[in-house]
This record gives C-alpha cells, structure tokens and sequence, in this order.
C-alpha cells in the first residue's frame, strides 16, 4: 500500500530518544515539500501539522492536538529540509502540554503551544451537549473547485486538496460579506483525521476575499484551532467568517463538520489584511 | 496619588537587565495577591496578566498584547511570591513575538505565548470595517452584583472587581443556555487598559452555567485573548457564551465592550466541564 501524500509530507525522523522526561527536549528531523505551496510558500497548515507531527510522536498516548495554538514568526521554505525542536511542558493522565518550534535555514519560522490528548473515535463519540450545526450548501459535485486564477497566485497545494467552494461564493467579491464555505477532502483519497483536520483549518481562501474581492496578502499571525473530536471518513465541511476587521487585522473564525455533520474543529486566526 | 490595587498587585521587579536581545530570556519577580482569589485558588485572568506585564516590560515600544495564548499548567499559589521567565522569539517593525513562564514553588503554573504591538489610543482609533455588535443589556445600575453564595464559593475577587451580571442570567440556570452578560470594572475606579481587559475576559462566571447550572469545577485548559483595541475609560460590557460543549469539555467565546460601544477583546477557552 501507498503511503499518502500527507503522511509521506509530514514524516519526521527522531534525531534523539523518546519518549522525553517532563522538562526535556526532543528534536525531529523533516523535510517541507513544496507541493503545498501557495505561491512561493509553504501553506501555514501544512506546517502547522508537521509541528504536530512531532508533538504526537513525543507522547504516543496523548495523539490528538485538543488545543494547538501557532504563532508564525517567518514564512517557511518550500524545498528545503526543517527541524522541529520540542518541549514537554507537563504531562497528566488525560492531557500534555507541549512546545514546538519548525525551524529552517538556522532560523525559527513556527511556534507552537499545544494541549495533547486523546479523542473519541467516530462512532464512540457520545452526542454533544451542544454543537454549532454545519451550514447548509450544496453537494461537493454542485460546487466549484478552489481556483489559483480566480486569487492570482499559483496554488500548487490544490493537487494535493481537493477544496469545493461554495457556489455562491467562489469568487472573490461574491459573497458580499466576510465569509467563505466549502468541501475539502485530501486529493489521494486517504481519510481525515486529526492531525489533518489542522491543515484543513487554514486550507481555504480567507474569508475577508468574500467581502473585499482579492486583497494582495493575509498573512496569519497566529492561529488557533480546538480540535473536538476524530472524523469520521469522507468529506469535510468548512466555514470560515469574521466578525471584526479593524485596523487593517482580522480576526477569522472557522469550523469544520465531517460527513456524519458532527463538529471536528473550531479555529480562529489573527491575520493582517494588506489591501493592494 | 495610591497606585491602583490593580497595578500594585501586578508589579514586578526585573531580575536581569532589560531590553533583552531577540533569544536570549529575562526574568522578573512578583507575588500573587490572595484578594484576587476564587475559592483558594488565584484567577486565572490575574495570572495572565501578570505574565503579560512581564512581556509588556521586555518590549516597551510594543506594550499592547495582541494575541495572548494561555496554557493553565497547574494552579497558582495564592499569597506566594512568583517569578516569570521570559524569551524573546521575534521582534519586527509592528509585532514581537514572546513566550513566558509563570513559576511558583519551582513549579510552572502558565504558559504564555503571545504576540505584542501597539494599538491605538481610545479616541485615535478608525472605525472598524467589520465588528460584532455589543448585546441590549439593563444598565449596571439594573443589574445585580455577582454574588459567590450564587455560586457556592467564596469571591474575594469581588473585592476587586465589580462584576454586574444581566438580570436573566444572575442566577445559574436560569438563562435556560450556555451564556452569561454584564458590566465590570475595577473596584478601586482605575480605567481600563490593553492589560486589564486581559483578566477582565476571565472573570466572569462560566457561560455553561447559565445552561446547566452550578457545576461544581470548570478548570480553564486553554485560553486566548485578542486585544482589539484600548479600552475608553468607563464600565466594559461583556458576553460570554457557548456553542460547543461536548464529552467533558466546552469551547466558550466571549467579547468585551468599552464604554464607546467598540469591540475591545474576543477571547476563547477551552475548559473542562466536571458535574458534581
């Protein structure tokens, strides 16, 4: 069997033994494939799941990333290899907190805070208490694919995601409001799970596009994503909006529901909009 | 002049020459005042923002917390000395990027990292793009005082802090859903600022309350503050609320208001959720 791009992606080698004492540290070694790549650069999701890569390999029990927040420091380097250096900050029963920090070229470009535990699988999830219902939108096949022309930038990370958008809203200026909805599933066919469901939290257009047609950059800051529980297979469905765009930054929210309609993943990033 | 109880109980003494160079760490000393205490424990704002006044003291050109992650390793130690260790990860033209540690007992108690800039003064700022209306609420004048016999604990906090809670949603439960909404200010009549809106964004009771009443313990995991801009002097209103409450552990989002009307912070935390 083939090994999945993502996986393949995201594989990291452990450059000391683990698993590591409360306190100590651990070093991986990886390699960022530009096959992710929006324009010259590394999508910030894809990064963000190789950090939590290897967060899941420093506590094999605790695989699931609760809460991950990622403050990007540098845009990544597409093509060249990275190195990610990490700390356990405490460990229980049900929860570890940890820090990553990606490196490449000698120089910091991610750090990560992350809370580490274990999630249901899909079907032994007990039902929520309360849960935010997935919007209602068409069908994938009666949406759009993303589209690298409709935003100008050469998109290599759509062959690796298929991402349909809304037909509403797939143009950039469409929607008349800051918002954006959609299907995304992993181009080779391999099933979401956690770790994946964190790069698909920052795999859409941003959802400023929708209300102020193509602006130049939307850098992130940081972002932060509480994954809720395991997905189950198949599609999953996002939507991203905001509230609050002041001072030229943004703060977006965003949400992903699997195939079943559970709620997967809550995010909310701070972003700069540099209108061009 | 007094120095607001605030300040004095967030006052710390750097132990190492200041400004740090990008990498290297400083540290600086406090203590954590028991009147800011819910039960035994210290508030989980109040340590956050004495971790924040260690970062604003690093990077005084960038005094303004623009993105606070919070990791709530272990409880604080009411009425013990504190240290904070800081690092320097990044520092730009808008932004620095930091990390802190909160230790007591030679133990870390926080984790902090967080994106520092500077936001405009009150009157300065535009008018935002996009922003999230404040709720119709009673003025503070018609809302009752948060009480710890409602909640069955003790509230030294509310020495502190003037907290006035919406009429409907006073009394656990009897909102009928997971929201809570009122006013707060400092007790002593200090202004708020970028740092108080910190601990103001954790003060209030948990949303879940309002939904299923008094539960007897909601530990905070996790919590992000955006800071959007300073606070105009006056009462800030706040709403607290939950769409997301699911196997022992709730998303709540929340937001603040100044006296303006303008959106001042949104935060989110993940917690946990014990039933008695």
């Amino acid at each position: 069997m083939t090994m999945s791009a993502f996986d393949n992606d995201t594989r990291l080698t452990a450059l000391s033994g683990l698993p590591p004492a409360p306190g100590t540290e651990a070093a991986f070694a990886g390699h960022v494939n530009p096959a992710w790549n929006i324009g010259a650069n590394p999508n910030g999701g894809y990064l963000l799941a190789i950090a939590a890569q290897a967060l899941r390999q420093c506590v094999p029990e605790h695989p699931d990333p609760l809460s991950v927040t990622v403050h990007y420091l540098r845009p990544g380097l597409a093509g060249e290899p990275c190195q990610v250096n990490t700390q356990l900050l405490r460990t229980g029963r049900t929860l570890s907190t940890l820090r990553a920090t990606l490196v490449q070229g000698g120089v910091a470009r991610l750090e990560v805070l992350a809370a580490m535990g274990r999630l249901d699988e899909p079907g032994a999830a007990a039902a929520p208490v309360i849960t935010l219902p997935p919007p209602d939108i068409p069908p994938p096949e009666a949406c759009p694919g993303r589209s690298g022309s409709a935003q100008g930038v050469a998109l290599s990370i759509l062959d690796r995601l298929d991402i349909r958008l809304h037909p509403d809203q797939a143009v950039p200026g469409a929607a008349g409001r800051a918002e954006v909805s959609g299907w995304i599933r992993l181009a080779d066919g391999r099933a979401p799970d956690a770790l994946a469901s964190l790069l698909m939290a920052d795999a859409f257009p941003p959802a400023v596009f929708g209300l102020l047609g193509m602006v130049g950059w939307v850098p992130t800051i940081e972002l932060t994503v509480h994954v809720r529980r395991r997905p189950a297979p198949g599609w999953l469905l996002g939507r991203f909006w905001s509230h609050d765009l002041s001072d030229g930054r943004v703060v977006e929210d965003g949400a992903l529901w699997d195939a079943s309609g559970a709620l997967v993943v809550q995010s909310r990033q701070l972003a700069l909009v540099r209108q061009a």
